[in-house]
């Protein structure tokens, strides 16, 4: 019986970690089929993470996870390299189903995280976080006083454009359809804002660049039109995210805990899911700032819920 | 006019300024009249922010937040060493009272936290962050398998007593009466645990030490029994904790937003408070988990509402 199973190895799953072991539980196990570090180990750049701050050149997101595994390890985290398929709950023992074998735990912190959709452009994954972003609020600073394009139509896409529109020189925002899905206001916005250039009926054919990263876009037109090239650094790409819940889903199609439409999970400032017990940290909530220091706290405060659950709960 | 005034200069502060400003807002200031730091810069190990660790010696509160203002400066937070006595909101501004003058800002935040109250024991100030702490999830673990002792009988005091209990071989609970004011069940678990052992009736007189830190807690009895030497390394201080919202109190008396019973201000996900443009981070808010990752996350979301709030009311 673990005391505690931790679905993740990204910060928050690694923090969750921290934070259980140090404040005494014994059992803990997080499970990451691969590395522990997560999405950001694909960042070449991060300087928000408060604290650790390298001017020249910059932190790598590689460089900023490789401490984290060791810290938690020293407290007694175990890590095991095992897929989860999925997470039940009988009575007041979870159940923990990883294929070939079963393992119980008295709670459950989830922390799966979510991966942004891919456009399907040519260059797209050989210049991701070398030119190619999903997250204006990480990387837009790195764009400052420089032309962007974003790529997407949504209210996501707009409302980066609109951030990145106060740091960049100019904003080229690239969608497939002449009408916005987002909402009128934002829309609006965007229009009325001189530093946004619409291309509308438009997608990405590729992203080119060399060694140093990604120096150009190369535009299609729906109508034929000529194709056209924009010379920018950066392509912000909002074509979707995809919640990685797949681990909560039940057997009735049902999910474990309460979910809102978006696939992502309701919890309170505790980070509580709608089950006693089971708890969710980082991008996979509801609200989720999808940044590494807020997936870290989301551990921490887990982790130290799900101490207080057991304490709290003595028969388990 | 500013687009954003921090208040406090703690891990939430910063972390708010280099958020706000890194996102592109102009005229960042954080009012904070000494040092930025916090109350963390007085403890001596600190082990538990994630991604930095040193096993020997630990770090120090005052090393961990060393670099920070430098991070955020470098993005153009401005420190002001002004004492903010005040915040109103009178249409869609804030104005700022710092006394002599008054500033006014198109959003706020607040981080000012809130303090430990002291015992008022001797070696109380002398022995704080080097053997007095007023946090066991902090400073629990540094007392794995030793003797510690817990001043207070409140639901904190009992609870950190039985967080203790799951780290440290044996814990003692000094109380001033026979009763306990926590809530019964808390009660009950306290007196059904093996290894904490209650002293009631009893205050603290003094800490002693030498330059390692604390040795053991002299123990008065209000009966005028024998005093009693415990030999313990660490005494965890738990009567009570002022929140720090002064300057959120208006001229009538009332709070300029949503406060609970406890003076702690009510925020949701989003370090929203319940007024438009007013943001909350850090210790000063409901549910706060006090751990400096969880201030500098907090901070963080507050930095980025404070900008997404700024771009949705393009009118300010």
């Amino acid at each position: 019986m673990l005391d505690c199973a931790i679905v993740g190895g990204g910060p928050a799953g690694l923090s969750a970690g921290l934070y259980a072991t140090r404040g005494g539980l014994k059992n803990v196990v997080m499970y990451e089929m691969g590395m522990p570090g997560g999405q950001i180990t694909q960042s070449s750049e991060i300087e928000n993470y408060p604290g650790i701050f390298r001017e020249d050149p910059s932190l790598t997101g590689m460089e900023l996870m490789e401490p984290w595994p060791k810290q938690c390890m020293h407290f007694g985290l175990k890590h095991e390299m095992k897929e989860v398929k999925g997470i039940s709950k009988d009575g007041d023992y979870f159940t923990i189903n990883l294929g070939s074998e079963k393992v119980q735990s008295k709670t459950v912190i989830v922390a799966t995280g979510s991966t942004p959709k891919r456009a399907g452009f040519k260059g797209e994954d050989k210049f991701l976080g070398r030119g190619v972003s999903t997250c204006a609020t990480c990387d837009g600073f790195f764009y400052k006083d420089k032309e962007v394009a974003v790529l997407g139509g949504g209210d996501t896409a707009l409302e980066e454009a609109i951030y990145l529109s106060n740091i960049c020189s100019k904003v080229y925002v690239i969608h497939r359809r002449d009408k916005f899905r987002a909402a009128p206001p934002t829309v609006e916005r965007v229009e009325k804002n001189p530093k946004i250039e619409l291309i509308l009926n438009a997608s990405v054919d590729e992203v080119f660049g060399d060694a140093m990263g990604v120096s150009g876009v190369k535009v299609l037109f729906n109508d034929g039109k000529e194709p056209m090239e924009l010379k920018v650094p950066g392509l912000f790409v909002f074509v979707g995210n995809n919640v990685n819940n797949g681990v909560l889903k039940q057997e009735d199609g049902n999910f474990l805990c309460e979910v809102n439409e978006q696939g992502q999970v309701v919890v309170d400032l505790n980070m509580k899911s709608s089950v006693a017990g089971l708890f969710v940290a980082g991008d996979l909530r509801i609200d989720a700032p999808k940044q590494v220091v807020c997936a870290a706290s989301d551990g921490a405060i887990a982790g130290m819920q799900a101490l207080h659950y057991i304490q709290e709960n003595e028969e388990l």
